[in-house]
């Protein structure tokens, strides 16, 4: 469903009377062309609160189709993320199916760089905003008083006002580490992320969840950055400890990427030295060496989810969905996975 | 810079009346909000003929901003290739720069999906559009009657009446196949792509003008997509070879990543029984097992001749950019590479 301004606050004229600095007859006379003549400077002052407010008068918004953009943003952390790459590309495809566009930008995990184009976003006069924020309490404020529905993505919980959605990530975490379990490993370390949001959190509460249960220590922790270079460097340093882990679950496919290579350096085999389970799932995680045991994300369903909420208006309300993980069977684990299981 | 409505053939008044069905006073009346009232049917249909030929009067150009988006649409063929996420990313950076926000589409390789974007994005009114294009001569009349600029990207060689930007993909190539032969390899395969258009072809010219040049016979091509499964595919198809090259050069990275997982499953070694050099330069080849060598795209540069190109408003006139790929040397082509060199 496309976002309506029936569900929104509506703009009032008054609204715009106060923004352009004019009688609200005045914003009539703009609106409706006459019935009496608006000089030049103050009718470009009253269309520009227009535009600003996104104040869709009857006529006028057929007209001229002010603030009915056609357009949602998708706000991510990193689009070279494969995770997000598929995550924006289901999104698109959600999106193109209500005939919406989708604006992609990339907040390169900088929380203050994402305020700056949510702001950029909402004064493009975006339907809709999808934000996977770096930031547990975003600064969503801009969005609110234009009235421009958002929703949260990559979320591990509610968020008061907003609706979200995301996967259990400490149940996951849970699953991941529980396989490694069952596979007989007894020292099961974790690469985590720099960030300490609470889809970290979660990841890191699962583990040591797992771990508590089977009555197992936490095995050593390495928070890097979620990047490919991050999980390299986590990797060097888990190798070179003097009781180094028999498994370790890397909560990011970028971060499993990153340390596999640091093993292939080290001459470790994976699984028979080291077991390796990934949490995301993306394809880069099926086409590694060898093939990583992930937790995947289900993207599509997500995605749409995403798109539903934001048709609904969701706008102050807070409604967090919450999706499942799959453990997908690899080499990476242990496990005798075939060798022609393969997909795009 | 921002493309400016100076720069193309500007839509003039009489467009708009002739399109309205009206005289060019009353489309005066409407823009100029009088002196003479206009029947609101009437207005209406002179806007929209205003918004449909992206009109810009001077005066109404200011106030309504009409046609002046703000917005770049950028289509790729697929967004979850690490070349085209890479390359949208420093797209969208070089556009920020000039406050411009990139709406990314994907045409997942389909020429009829590549149209519909296009018209969309026309109808969406963008104030410029990059296309990596499926086709080597692409539809873009829609583009045209709308007078808005479109540069081609990731292509061979220039096309008729556009501006585009692009590797020199054949000595490129060339490049690629003389290190296997400075390696020694005297029996050199390719993998390459099923799309026959220029980008594809000029890389096979490359690869058997080096062989040529050094007196050797063409190894065994296989064309499969560009996909990481075509890349597995073809490997299986190539390690089954009876008379089986000691090197293979990939044409995109996703296929080299696929080549390497049927590989490993075949037992082989790279670069001891198989060597391996890739094409486009992406993070996943600096990731992969080994670490491949690769022809890098500089894909920083081209985002930034491709948004100056739109800027400049080159619409109409034939004008192609070529760049230099850069062989990075990582350890798949049996070159000693360092183990600590990483990146992103």
């Amino acid at each position: 469903m496309k976002p309506t301004s029936e569900r929104r606050r509506p703009v009032t004229r008054g609204d715009v009377a106060l923004h352009a600095g004019v009688s609200t007859a005045v914003v009539s006379y703009v609106v409706n062309a006459g019935p009496r003549n608006v000089a030049p400077a103050t009718r470009e002052r009253v269309l520009d609160a227009i535009r600003d407010l996104g104040y869709r008068p009857n006529a006028a918004a057929r007209a001229l189709k002010l603030g009915v953009s056609g357009i949602i943003g998708l706000v991510v952390s990193d689009n070279t993320n494969p995770f997000f790459a598929e995550y924006a590309r289901a999104v698109e495809r959600e999106a193109a199916g209500i005939d919406l566009s989708v604006i992609l930008t990339n907040s390169a995990l900088s929380a203050s760089l994402e305020h700056q184009l949510v702001q950029k976003l909402v004064s493009r006069q975006v339907d809709g905003l999808l934000l996977a924020s770096t930031d547990d309490d975003p600064d969503l404020e801009s969005a609110k008083d234009a009235h421009i529905p958002v929703v949260l993505i990559d979320r591990a919980g509610p968020e008061e006002g907003f609706a979200s959605v995301g996967v259990d990530f400490r149940e996951a975490s849970r699953t991941a580490v529980e396989h490694l379990i069952a596979h007989g490993h007894r020292s099961i370390g974790i690469i985590s992320g720099l960030s300490g949001g609470t889809t970290t959190r979660d990841r890191e509460l699962g583990w040591a969840e797992a771990l508590a249960v089977a009555g197992l220590p936490e095995g050593p922790m390495v928070r890097v950055d979620f990047g490919r270079i991050g999980g390299y460097e986590a990797g060097r340093r888990l190798l070179a400890l003097q009781d180094r882990p028999t498994a370790i679950y890397a909560i990011s496919d970028m971060q499993a990427i990153g340390l596999l290579r640091s093993v292939h350096e080290a001459g470790v085999r994976v699984p028979e030295d080291l077991a390796v389970i990934s949490f995301d799932g993306s394809a880069e995680s099926e086409y590694s060496w060898p093939p990583l045991t992930a937790m995947r994300q289900p993207v599509a369903e997500m995605a749409r989810a995403a798109i539903e909420a934001l048709g609904d208006g969701m706008t102050g309300i807070t409604a967090h969905q919450t999706f499942r993980a799959e453990l997908v069977i690899r080499r990476s684990c242990g496990c005798d996975a075939p060798d022609d299981e393969v997909s795009g």
